[in-house]
């Protein structure tokens, strides 16, 4: 027969044995994070109408957009989960009960120029919560929180949670007489990280045309946190001059005052003035996450409050607030960085049964006892050399291995092997059974991420 | 701004909040089973070159695929899960240890003509045992069990597992004096549900010019069991007259052999010689399983014995026995036969906290403490009269509603109310957060499907 090379697409994750396991916990343990802040589980099409995904218009999006056309139907594959959750708000609006809090794990396409770190096919994990009409402050306050169970349970500890609000910002903006400028001091001030204080202060003056004095005030406002000032008490002097800025600035406190009720460390949230996110669809409350010992890798978490949702699709208006986490992406990252809990068990079974009769009644049986126990049993069932079959267990990492032959059935005994040590031990099933499952227990616990020691 | 109506392609599926849970949870029930059995979760692309993707040919299927270009690029999505495993496995060979035990589940795409029950965009959920070079037989009398499993777990008990064996049939009709017309004498006798015994033996004659009398001796033997006799015993009377015929009998006498020690009741599992499943692909032990009360329906969960995985890849030998249930497909299925567990907990979140004050921290820091204990809690943030929040926890089936006004707060206590009995309790936090724990593990319990009673 002809063949055909195997390939995968570059751009495209498939993942070996281990690092699938690493990467189906990672996903565990977000589902099982947002879940316990009460959102649901949901699950929508890849493939929709070109007509309603691209509802909105997509810009620099619109290009990387796998979009064709079968039959009559022009079709595309959905770009975030964002566009699917305003369709199905709008479509289903009726049977839904507000606030509507949703989580969604899926995958996204993007046909960006294939390269490191950039994937054309990602995972993406977003929780929203809309409201029907107005949605409370107390829900951008929450996000933190839930920011924070979500990397902790992944095992990362050394993150930091930027937060800011966007009426602050641009009521600011307005106060200093440059709120026709807005846009583009916003642009402008989100490449403080990048471009250093003096460059964003000419760029601001000479390109913005923002007065000297404005651009030197607004900087040294939104970066005050640098030189040990609490934000909120600096901010609080240009308090009563714009109401926009009055609002965002109590939003920004209200967010700050519940943080400890959250249960967020201070040690792992802080209100940063110059994180600006995108420029039009966020409306109050915007996040960042940042791990502490690696600034450039950016934001591994972000998002915001929006006022309207699914404006193009209907006049119901959808206020909301969520966030975003890039899975695909971050997984990759705390792989090159020696991240990823290399202790953790990934064998796909807990104990390999050896037979050693040719009669395999006897295993057969003791892995359907072990697995109504719940664990995890496989029968090796080739015809090799001893050596090949323990070998197995080793390769595959299988943490117990047991042996039954001819002695220990006629003794109605079995033999364990803790792959481990070494040890072996012969005992009744029972006992094996049980010894085994407190061990497996053991190994089960810990999380998918763990920081190298410094 | 101009609207488009929202709304989700016709065959694909999008369900309501309380539906998808109980579809996850299915899901779910389906990674445990298989996971007892030593299978490793695996992902691939729902992209692939076209080249890659259609090397086998696709004949039928390939009519069905979406295809399409991006850049230079000729894209296909996947239309099952056994070609995107036989790809990975012909390029990952050399990183897997066999027997490679896999399961996958996700979706896959077919642009068939979209009507009642049939979709566009399903998921399949798939177990596969892959060999490198030679597969032990009791890998395909292991199937049966993982089947019994699965369907168990999801609640399903009126089932029966139906096996044959290629070999037997193919052998069967060789020593018959028939082999020549053996693709034709199958695909006939794959009628007899539906057209009967007189027609299908009518068609045997005189379509495809099988002799009145072997026609008859070949619906005789393969409906056997319908008198009361054991296939494997009446199959005995034609030992010693052709090899495949021999090694297929005794295959099957292993797989039935081993039943017991699997944990298959007697019940759930029949040999029946009428079981043919595609054509050219299997080779030797074939599964289907039928719902008791609704035969109508077909198989459940297929699947066979292969010789050759991946073929148009590799000049590796890759044996491999799996199966496939249509997931989608039976969700549905049992949905309109009203075999869904409606009493099953759905609701986003376990408990709702009412905030009587308007300071929320109390309230805040409770749900924190609750969901350190596992709980699932939502803050219920709106300003809403007092009847719009309980009903919102009605309406949302959240088992439990906590009020914390200035009273209990005042005192260190919370007041609990059980949604479904309307008994309210005023304890402490600790106390509260016990009992409804304990309630909440109640309800967690049961499976996706319940069998109406008769």
């Amino acid at each position: 027969m002809e063949k055909v090379t195997p390939r995968t697409l570059s751009g495209f994750m498939e993942l070996l044995p281990e690092r699938q396991v690493l990467f189906d916990k990672m996903v565990e343990a977000l589902r099982a994070s947002y879940a316990l802040y009460g959102f649901t589980p949901l699950d929508t099409p890849l493939i929709e109408s070109s007509e309603v995904l691209l509802a909105k218009g997509g810009g620099e999006t619109e290009k990387q957009i796998y979009r064709f056309t079968k039959g009559d139907s022009d079709l595309s594959l959905r770009f975030d989960l964002t566009v699917p959750l305003a369709k199905y708000v709008a479509l289903h609006g009726n049977d839904l009960t507000f606030p509507f809090r949703r989580y969604q794990i899926g995958k996204v396409y993007r046909g960006e120029r294939a390269q490191r770190g950039r994937f054309r096919e990602f995972y993406q994990a977003d929780i929203d919560v809309i409201g029907d009409g107005t949605l409370d402050i107390i829900n951008e306050a929450e996000i933190p929180s839930i920011i924070y169970r979500c990397f902790d349970t992944l095992g990362l500890k050394r993150f930091v949670i930027r937060v800011n609000n966007r009426k602050v910002l641009n009521g600011l903006f307005e106060l200093l007489g440059v709120g026709g400028k807005a846009g583009d001091v916003m642009r402008t001030i989100d490449k403080l990280d990048k471009l250093g204080r003096e460059k964003v202060l000419g760029l601001l003056e000479n390109d913005v045309g923002v007065p000297e004095d404005v651009a030197r005030r607004i900087v040294d406002i939104i970066t005050c946190q640098d030189t040990g000032a609490d934000p909120i008490e600096k901010l609080g002097e240009y308090r009563g001059r714009n109401a926009a800025f009055d609002l965002g600035l109590e939003e920004l406190a209200t967010v700050t005052k519940y943080m400890s009720a959250f249960g967020v460390p201070e040690t792992h949230f802080t209100v940063d003035l110059t994180i600006a996110r995108g420029l039009d669809y966020y409306t109050g409350t915007v996040y960042e996450t940042a791990m502490l010992d690696h600034p450039e890798i950016g934001s591994i978490c972000s998002g915001g409050r929006y006022d309207n949702l699914a404006g193009y699709y209907t006049d119901r208006k959808l206020p909301g607030v969520g966030i975003s986490i890039g899975l695909t992406r971050l997984f990759f990252v705390l792989e090159d960085q020696g991240y990823l809990n290399g202790a953790l068990l990934t064998a796909p079974a807990d104990v390999l049964i050896l037979p050693m009769t040719e009669d395999r009644a006897p295993a057969i049986a003791l892995a359907t006892m072990m697995r109504q126990e719940g664990l995890r049993v496989q029968v090796y069932s080739e015809n090799k050399k001893f050596k090949a079959k323990v070998s197995y267990a080793d390769k595959l990492k299988i943490p117990f291995a047991v042996f039954l032959g001819e002695d220990e059935i006629s003794q109605d005994l079995v033999t364990v092997k803790d792959m481990a040590t070494g040890a072996q031990t012969t005992a009744s099933a029972a006992m094996v059974t049980a010894a085994v499952k407190a061990k497996i227990s053991g190994l089960r616990e810990g999380a998918p991420v763990k920081e190298p020691q410094k």
